[in-house]
């Protein structure tokens, strides 16, 4: 099977990267960006590399790994006419490949990639969505060859999990972010909070987090949330707001008053 | 050294395991719930157990772990004229034990504690305050033999550095129970978010969260933001709430307009 990746940012780096040590092969990278579309080629033995799409080469599959708004203007250029089209992202729905060609599906891998970091994508899930079976069959035979972990996933349920993937990765990460503040203006090392977060992240693999839930929000615990809350009214305005809102929320989900 | 514990919580519980281990002796446990106390007591071969102040014996040190609002009242007990008292607790100050005596402190283990749980508490950072530097001495010796973290904070730091934990850890937890929500309602399995979690720790422990931050907040991709907001108003409404005053909060810590 022949492949041709259109961009060269994160997701068709790591995705060319995984599929390039199977028996695929990856004969041209096209990216905006020609530096990173010949580094990305050079470093997976990809002998083609351009910057535009007019230089693209006949093959079985093209992998749009690209930024969410120029996927659909990428797909409706004519030499897609009848060939096979897939997108790797979470929130943008199917059909928007559908302008040229029939053959068209998402390969979606639910993770969070980084150039300087190596995956192991045999353990990352890969959404699947197809325009057929007989293209779904074709996309689950390819993941299968990266991944163990394979899901049959729609473009409304794609969208969904991208928000929660939002939630667990780009809102923890925030979380995280704002907890080192609050040390680091003590002058108390953010190293202090490290084996708090493995704890949390290790009580997570191991049980349901919806009952395992601590903290003064649960406890309904008043007193602590407004001595937190007067504590925090000396931090730029987000420390409060996140605060209020999160234990308002935590308040919700289980109904207290 | 011989020591009392006031408490059989998940603290009392944990602690009192770990010192039990050591050459500490720990003669009695006191507990309103008797058979708790009952419980610890047996499971740490202590002699003595009981659910009043009263019964009380002589020991070189009292550690008071129960909850926030009840450490006050047992303090203020006339037995602890001239003893040397502890709490455990992130948010209460200190000086809340100095009723009866001149030599206390706090003993503020930085971990979530769970009875089912093990704890490997060389690797909890335990963070000591104290009302001179004989008792400070005295606690870091304590300390010693059983963790290799030991940070001096004081009630001021200890307050900021309990709202960072609830951040780190409650707040975390609770994004982690919305997410399943999220995908549970598409009838998708919640595992196949792991890899995502996992990945997020990861990147945690190896690079400052400040840094890496991703996500269409940062991005201020409003377009992916709205439809994310659009989608989540069929859900209670602490969903939408808490997605945008997080992406708020990143667009403020950003400086994004």
């Amino acid at each position: 099977m022949k492949i041709v990746f259109i961009g060269s940012g994160n997701v068709a780096t790591h995705l060319s990267t995984a599929l390039s040590k199977t028996d695929i092969h990856i004969i041209q990278i096209i990216s905006k960006n020609i530096a990173n579309a010949q580094k990305l080629a050079n470093s997976i033995e990809c002998e083609s590399f351009s910057d535009t799409l007019n230089d693209l080469l006949e093959a079985d599959l093209y992998i749009i790994a690209v930024a969410d708004a120029e996927i659909k203007k990428i797909a409706s250029h004519k030499f897609f006419k009848d060939r096979f089209l897939v997108h790797t992202c979470g929130s943008v729905k199917m059909n928007i490949l559908s302008e040229n060609t029939n053959q068209y599906g998402v390969f979606y891998p639910l993770q969070t990639f980084n150039k300087n970091n190596r995956v192991d994508f045999s353990e990352v899930p890969i959404c699947l969505e197809a325009s057929n079976d007989e293209v779904y069959n074709k996309l689950e035979k390819l993941s299968g060859k990266i991944s163990t972990k394979i899901f049959k996933i729609n473009s409304e349920q794609r969208e969904k999990l991208h928000i929660a993937a939002v939630f667990v990765n780009n809102f923890v990460n925030h979380l995280f972010a704002l907890a080192n503040e609050i040390v680091e203006r003590e002058n108390i090392d953010s190293e202090i909070l490290k084996p708090l977060i493995s704890a949390t992240f290790e009580n997570m693999y191991k049980k349901n987090p919806f009952d395992i839930q601590t903290g003064p929000a649960i406890r309904n615990d008043i007193e602590t949330i407004e001595k937190h809350l007067s504590i925090l009214k000396n931090y730029p305005k987000n420390f409060v707001e996140v605060y209020e809102i999160i234990s308002e929320s935590i308040r919700q989900m289980y109904n207290l008053k």
